[in-house]
């Protein structure tokens, strides 16, 4: 249920509404839009009646959802989340790349990979610190130091950072380090860690499941909401098919699909997505066609001397090659890829 | 194995090495190319000697080829198989749009149709005639009568006609109504039809089957090429996946890895891929960014009213929209998307 | 829409029913049981008014079919369909084991694995003449040889033969001389290599796509049944999944729903099914005991010499070893394992 | 790289070669077999010379391992592991059923249970009390509570108790209560919480992730197995395919890989495998012939008023019914389904 507020109504007003469903022992989540406020209603056991609602100051109307997930829906939130970090805003007709190494290795290849990446037009860097991996044997990532490599390379050249979060044991130092938080595809289920990324006020990255549907990762960013972050980007990273020449299959299908659904941004990591270096700039190029509202490419000075996913790494000059041929597409698209000052 | 002739080699040269490998009891498959013909060799048991051919006159290389299709595969023929029908070429800058409805249900359908296809900036109509479905108890299409209907359309408007051919019975009639044959996704290993398409000398347009890996593809397109067909293009039309939301996966990922694979041409079916109205047209704009030769696209007067894939169809006004936006993305890649006169 | 006709209806009764459904340009389907006939309706374009046929003499009742297959439908035909062959009853108590190569390769390959999986159980006798292979290179079979070879097998075994059927082409030369038609897994949906068994009257092993759901697989088994060729024994062999270390995925999960769902006896290939020799008698062991009605093996006098297939063949003595443990489980499941006398 | 000792070696011998192995930065791991003691090496960045040890007193020989995985490898320890829990033995040649319900109720809810299948054959309880659900807003167990009454029942019946773990957070109060620890599917690759449970010296039950490979499955289990906690059981639950029928697929097909490739015990889930109420008796019986070493099966007093997983849920007489055929299946595989006194 939806108790969507006249463009009028006072705060007085949606204090009332959000009182008389706290009064039921249901939770309000008020959700600001373009003109109006609507509040959301959860942990109702079962349908809710219209009635009680309609007829409170300041109630325009009181709406079914039909969707499992309510919050990040676009029944609820008709018009597209916009995220401010910094100085940026993420959603809208702004197009952001983000790039950089799978895993920070050291001092100077996260250093140089900031600054070619900046220069080639990205506004984000990337770059694991701790790693999930397949094989306790395995790179496991820098870790501590690698954080605060990443916040040396921000320092330098004002690129925001993002890493990926993989435990509630670690989360406040990754929180304290960087400006988007990821959960990763093995975490999107995570559900302790979504709800404790949902208790903080910072931004997530939330990668689908390797094999999760469009709803359950839907579902998984209901988690994160309904803790009170409403700042979730949504990430198609590529699932799990039968298809084995390519590492995942990049589902484009599922960016049309979430925009319809959800009022989130969503990202996609064309590096993942196939595993294929020389197939990369193609769906990076797919992806910005497609409508999302940003990328997340890995990039590596040397990649086949990368610690982890070199195989899908580029190098600096392609990199920069692909960006040109995303920034025409985007164009072509009325969009604005942004470039930090 | 293949011979690769010196580019001054005579006709009387590469009939001397066509001689040799068939007193050997193979078959030689004569590759011409931009400045010099290749041989290929199949029907070999095993790895073939290189030395006696290349003291063969007029060739320049015998080379091993690793993959296990050979004609298609890039490794025989470096440079882009362009396909010459009527005054069109397929391949190399051109872009096409080819787009139609689902079946021919009427004369006023498939005639409007073609006509505001045109308009809107296809080349090529489709419309099915002969109609494979899951049930037998659904519309299996009209049948010859479609097949003249088609004819029809194309002779009013100069659009060139593509349908799909079910069966080896049917193949001959639609082979004399239609300027390329599909071979639908059920039939991608139905090896007996690909052999008769194989016979023929006719455009042939071979879609993914909807679990068939990358590599089973081209060993499909094999068997046409190697009945001396070489006029073959592959589609991409989606593949089957635990994802329920979209009828099928569009696995744009295929496109750059045929494309570095083999020298045909590759087209996608973005109605089929993402089978949902709304979010065709997204995947119109990606799978022209992602560097198909061209896409293939359901357009009925009224989707709802259609006998059979209406979810997934563009009306007119959709379908022209979307035509600006793939024209658009077409120019920022530097290619054309191809107009009739 | 079914007529369930009464136990003491007679043959007069039935045409009537028969009439009355031609009457409406529709066609009737007569489905003897244990106690009773029901008439089966296709070729309605909706639903049936009941009150019609309700009141002629001999008519029971007449229900609606919920499900989109109607004749394979246990809601048609509620006891399970027993297919006679020769002597033997499939389908019932009676669990078979058919077996053999892949490719009838050779007359005294082929002779003395008939011979050795009679000794061991073997009711019925599998090979390949006519063989869909991935590439156009290899082993196609030795065809008509293959079909006379199986021919002698049978005559000094008194085994029944299967082999699969590859086109319309070579149907009626199969069928000449085979028990039981195979159509394979790549065949599943060429509906019109279906409408011609279905004209046979034939018993039919009708296996599932590799990516073909259950409801698929019976609506395929539907096209059989609807021209008139009530004798379908399905086949469950494998479906394409993510995982690689197998061939296949057997999905013995079908095995319950199919026998939930439709009358047709139903079938196991544990060969196929998982690809690898060492893990097939596990698979034999868990198709028996989860239902199946049979089971149908690869067995080759020497598998790592095998022309197809070798990594799934069990030699003699792991088939005749496995045979024990199959009928171990039958017991145990209160069936027998049929043997020739 | 293992080092195999002699038969006759002495505890002093073992220590010499930890030693070695400790001198080089890598870490030792005993693996004790039935007539003889095993040394596993991790941390070795390389291939490891077997030289040097070989010639160490005790030293039988020192082998290479082909897998990734090594500790939970058939290479490195050839016979089966069995788990000694309480009386009770997990491996060999018995054959264990758990049954219980999906979540922990109440009080009358899980003793009529447990007394319930307990006098029908299972030696072990299951019940969540910590759930990890795709919606925020579903149940999500009764949390400590739910573990109090599990204590009890274990109390009242001697039944052996296991639960998931959900999270680092809670594991201590689950590990104090139960005595096998389930990891969820969807935690299979939450790599800190493997690490947490690899630190207690606890049995664990690890379940297959839904899109997990058999190779993830093992590599998840070494990372349990590398921090010293050896006592771990594998458990095939179904993965996730195209198929839309079944809930998942449950791969039995998985149980003589991991069997082949693992000396772990391996069970299977059939309830959550097949998710329909009516065929998990099916895949009962087939999971016993298949091989596994036990099943874990859903059991509730009133499955369609079960707060979770009613659906696929057995009653106590179905559940009945079903262990008499597993009993008679076990038999004809030469095991014995254990029952407490």
């Amino acid at each position: 249920m939806l108790i969507v507020m006249r463009p009028d109504a006072t705060a007085q007003d949606i204090e009332r509404v959000n009182d008389e469903i706290r009064r039921r022992g249901w939770q309000p989540h008020a959700i600001p839009g373009g003109t109006r406020t609507a509040v959301g209603i959860t942990g109702n056991p079962g349908a809710v009646e219209p009635e009680p609602f309609r007829v409170l100051p300041g109630v325009a109307d009181a709406v079914a959802i039909s969707q499992p997930f309510k919050l990040v829906s676009r029944e609820v939130k008709p018009d597209d989340t916009q995220l401010r970090i910094g100085d940026l805003t993420i959603g809208g007709s702004a197009f952001h790349v983000i790039a950089g190494p799978c895993s920070v290795e050291s001092r100077e290849q996260i250093l140089s990979t900031a600054h070619a990446v900046k220069k080639a037009g990205a506004t984000m860097l990337r770059g694991g610190a701790f790693k999930p991996r397949t094989s306790p044997y395995e790179f496991q990532g820098l870790k501590g130091d690698g954080l605060a490599l990443l916040a040396e390379a921000r320092q330098e050249t004002g690129l925001l950072v993002t890493t990926e979060v993989k435990d509630t044991a670690t989360l406040q130092a990754v929180a304290d380090t960087t400006d988007i938080l990821q959960i990763g595809a093995r975490n999107m289920q995570n559900f302790s860690l979504l709800e404790a990324v949902g208790d903080l006020r910072k931004p997530v990255m939330l990668k689908r499941g390797m094999s999760a549907t469009i709803k359950e990762l839907l579902m998984a960013a209901e988690y994160i909401v309904a803790r009170g972050n409403t700042q979730v980007i949504l990430c198609e990273r590529g699932i799990r098919t039968f298809e084995t020449m390519t590492r995942n299959t990049l589902d484009l299908n599922a960016v049309p699909m979430l925009k319809a659904l959800s009022h989130l941004p969503v990202f996609v990591d064309p590096s993942h997505g196939i595993g294929v270096r020389k197939a990369v700039p193609a769906m990076m190029r797919a992806a910005t066609a497609v409508g999302a509202d940003g990328i997340i490419v890995e990039v590596h000075p040397d990649p086949p001397r990368a610690k982890s996913d070199g195989a899908q790494s580029l190098d600096f000059s392609e990199f920069e090659k692909s960006m040109n041929e995303v920034r025409a597409i985007a164009q072509a698209m009325g969009r604005e890829v942004v470039r930090l000052g």
